[in-house]
């Protein structure tokens, strides 16, 4: 198994293809959306979409974010963790517990 | 800095308010087309989208996309990993160098 | 030519095949943002999309939008000149013209 | 009540402020995208949305919707009754009657 990082096997495949040209911030963005109707699809009629379509779609998804940070220089990780604390204050566990309610009628 | 994952973080937070009931891969996959427009709307005029307001929307669709790998036990990394090997003999890089082209017209 | 308004020529259709079973809100709404997608797709890597592509894509949109308004009672037409009204109220004409600024920080 | 169509209406609307030059094909193709999102929001967790919300929503995907088939010389009406031609010989009714299945797998 490779320690190459995800970011680092992505990158390199980018360039191999001479890719990266394409990948403006924008572009990157129409491409999360895309993939994201397109994983949205799996379940366009019901609830219960096949599992291995569902990866193939997400993988997509996982691959235009992981660029679209690369490119801005911002790190998944550290941008999700910064989120969530944000998110902690909107929705204090006393008041949203198993409500779905957005944070502006708890 | 902890050494918790980020994966677990997000588990303890929608633990502790009790969310997870509401994390249907359906609704996940939705709310990863959600946050994939908001995020869209940064460049909705133009190319050049606010660098924080990108990373706070992206931040939104890679926690949503990290909470369905969860729930349907898929390991991003390795779907991503996954998914770039079949892409690569879509695209041999012969062929596809330089070239936006989709691979049923290369 | 039929003097069948495009709705009816769409009931019609759907009723044939016995599909309106599946056309609950949430179905269309999800369907609605798949189309939009694959309309998106056109655009993904630039400004010029094919024209005849972008009908038809376009035609998904507009087709998943006419069943949701018929589905929930809504005119499409009033519903887009109520919507503009009040657009009109939020981007004054002295305020808002030439400029691409959202509302709120005008 | 006016006789002026709702597409005169809103290009008027649209040259008083001088928006056009924002409504590129790329650019209104984003924010029917954007506006997709926001209604699919509505039932972001669960099928229930209010109906006021959805209107509202739905008449933002319809009216971006509509700048676009104008800007491309399209005609909503028309695109929409030729695109049903060739989904109804992609779904024959004997074959497609009461099931939601793609046509690749009828």
């Amino acid at each position: 198994m490779t320690s190459e990082s995800v970011l680092e096997t992505l990158q390199a495949f980018m360039a191999e293809r001479d890719w990266e040209q394409f990948h403006t911030p924008e572009n990157l963005s129409k491409s999360v959306a895309i993939e994201a109707g397109e994983l949205l699809e799996c379940f366009q009629w019901g609830a219960d979409g096949d599992r291995e379509r569902v990866a193939d779609e997400l993988a997509d998804v996982l691959t235009y974010a992981l660029l679209l940070a690369d490119r801005l220089d911002l790190d998944p990780e550290q941008i999700v963790r910064s989120k969530l604390e944000r998110t902690a204050r909107k929705y204090p566990v006393d008041k949203a517990k198993g409500r779905s309610t957005k944070y502006d009628r708890l």
